[in-house]
């Protein structure tokens, strides 16, 4: 986990903020499924300014199309999560999402559309909304604030790593908290979010701006994570606040909305880290931070095309320092910049190694680049020594295991 | 490999061509390699009008530097190529691509301004001139118009299959001849070509009308290749064009120009075809026809990005009829069509089998098709029902043997 001063990781997950419950349930969604949770409620006592966003694929899972349409009005006070189905290209699917919806707002005795829903798992099966229907109440009963990692554990797939992040801080005197859970492993490559990211908060903040930090956070932390460049059907990322810290409603983007965003970023950005970290198969969290670039689109794509190529990947999983696959990703991103002032070093807790000058080779110990490269955190650094700006993405290694899990996913 | 009407087969590769004869010898560029061949000439009787797509990768190799200024005035007359090492990011590159030129200008009796060269292999390591220079006078010695199989073996890498093509058709009473040979196995996702294709023809032909029909043909074939969405340094296609068939040169877009096209694209199209097939540790070749697509460029994105995806890939590996990982792919695809109408076959030898319609599934028999994914080659029908479009596609599965191979490449 990576700290940032002036805010403290807490425990409690989705439920460190003030006002806010969670549970998750053993429902069977999945035939033969009798030891997973895979059902979650998360819940507040009052109506939340609500901000999320969905999947940029054409095709978008039914839970995604309700959603949208139960937040048209800004506010939210439930989710409720399936895992084992992602209720995506069924004919029926928009009738079972809404039903999920209508047993939840019965059992919580709040509106409908302040319930959103989501869904995670293989797509085109039909979803048995049965189990569901029978476990709802039971989970809404055991809603509390420390059931956080019981509804992760439910939205998980798979995931072997459970990704959940808070910090408090102070603002105004108050004590003030952002927290969630987080689940994605494959089809990861958000060109908006991961596949689901619950986050709330009980700072008080208008709705606007409590939509602009998620869009701004967002493209800085989930955005520039890639597990294999498939851009899921179902991402969703909700962003819920309670308002409960009592602090002074945050209004303009004055220094207190400084603070929340940051707060915000602390834990996006680790909860998107931990994702790549925990990508089907991976051993390895690779790390690039391009900077010296001539503009911030750029550094993103350069970044981004690092951490994607599937060559760079599987020469990091076998500690292997090729870095000219490193320049050969450079050179094919979407980005304009001279190649051949670039340097590239490998980094990790073990050391650090330069391993290209002015885009060309040097020579280096490959002792201390296979040390180097053997930890399960690898930093890739890039200066493009072509201007001022800079980015971070996160991948991870490519494994006999990512190929293993996704031969055998469905069946 | 597949047939086209009134142009039949013939053996001689690249030297099917009057005119051409070639070479391939074991010059012992990578350390160790004493068995494999590793040095490739190509050379015409005539200077040849000569037309040629390089890297759109910003990280270009010294040799296509060096071979894009040799072709300035458009003409070639031999072409000299390693493999073992790419000569691409070091500092002396394009010196020692200069050399392998002069030497072979000086073996060959011929202008270094005609010689153009090329490299592959492993990026950013120093490419060692003197084996080449010893080499390089026998080899020019050993030119032979039934070389053209020594040629392919000395341009190979990581190739499992021999990429070697040739037809013959009748133009003007004349026979005539496409053929070339092709090499590339991973880092191909051609922007532009695959890693190597030399193509050579006897056809007379004005020379922007032989660039003109590369450019289209490549777009419909290599460019429609990707095997691991890694474009290369190195990628070159050369199409030299001898004018020895006698035909009338063609000087206008009449038939015997478009029988000409017809010629190269049944060539490039099965080269480029049999290299999807070659893919990194693949096993199957799989082949996604888009049809009903509003635009040609909406049909291109949409058969490349499924045949791009990791996810499809793998599930195809184990013959899991996973459509939703088709139909997500389908999705994100840069293209604009309303996914609602889109439907999907999966076929092969062992039949056909619909498994989508109006964006939804349908239920189909498992059994059946575990049975049409089991074969070798494997067709994906898609038809979008919003137009009258149509592009083909061609990619490989995601193996463990892919993972295996780019994990101990360099090393």
């Amino acid at each position: 986990m990576v700290k940032f001063k002036g805010y403290e990781f807490v425990d409690g997950g989705v439920c460190a903020a003030a006002g806010f419950t969670a549970g998750g349930v053993i429902a069977g969604i999945k035939a033969g499924n009798t030891t997973k949770r895979d059902l979650a409620m998360i819940y507040c006592a009052e109506r939340c300014k609500t901000a999320a966003l969905f999947t940029t694929n054409k095709v978008k899972g039914a839970p995604i199309i309700v959603s949208k349409e139960h937040l048209s009005d800004g506010y939210a006070q439930a989710i409720i999560v399936n895992s084992g189905n992602a209720n995506t290209c069924n004919p029926d699917g928009i009738e079972i999402a809404e039903e999920m919806c209508e047993l939840t707002a019965e059992a919580l005795e709040i509106n409908v559309d302040d319930v959103l829903v989501g869904s995670t798992g293989v797509i085109g099966q039909k979803l048995d909304i049965k189990p569901i229907r029978i476990m709802i109440p039971t989970l809404a009963k055991s809603l509390s604030p420390k059931n956080s990692g019981d509804a992760l554990e439910a939205i998980m797939t798979t995931d072997t790593r459970k990704k959940e992040v808070a910090v408090e801080f102070e603002m105004d005197g108050r004590k003030c908290h952002v927290g969630g859970i987080s689940k994605g492993s494959g089809m990861i490559n958000p060109n908006m979010a991961t596949m689901l990211a619950f986050i709330t908060t009980d700072v008080c903040i208008n709705r606007e701006l409590l939509e602009k930090a998620l869009r701004k956070v967002n493209d800085l932390t989930y955005n520039m994570v890639s597990v294999d460049g498939d851009t899921s059907t179902n991402d969703t990322i909700v962003l819920m606040s309670s308002g409960l810290a009592k602090n002074e409603e945050i209004l303009c983007e004055d220094k207190s909305y400084e603070k929340f965003e940051n707060a915000l970023y602390a834990v996006m950005m680790n909860l998107a880290r931990e994702t790549a970290r925990d990508g089907e198969g991976a051993t390895k969290l690779i790390e690039c931070i391009v900077n010296g670039a001539p503009s911030e689109k750029a550094a993103r794509a350069a970044a981004k095309s690092v951490i994607s190529s599937n060559l760079v990947k599987a020469a990091l999983f076998a500690a292997d320092a090729n870095w000219g696959r490193i320049l050969c990703a450079l050179g094919y991103a979407d980005a304009d910049f001279d190649i051949s002032r670039t340097s590239v070093e490998l980094a990790s807790a073990k050391g650090k190694l330069t391993v290209c000058t002015d885009g060309s080779g040097i020579s280096f110990s490959e002792d201390s680049a296979s040390k180097i490269l053997s930890e399960d955190e690898i930093k890739i650094l890039i200066d493009l020594h072509d201007g001022d700006e800079s980015a971070i993405a996160w991948g991870c290694d490519l494994t006999f295991d990512y190929v293993k899990i996704n031969a055998e996913y469905r069946t």
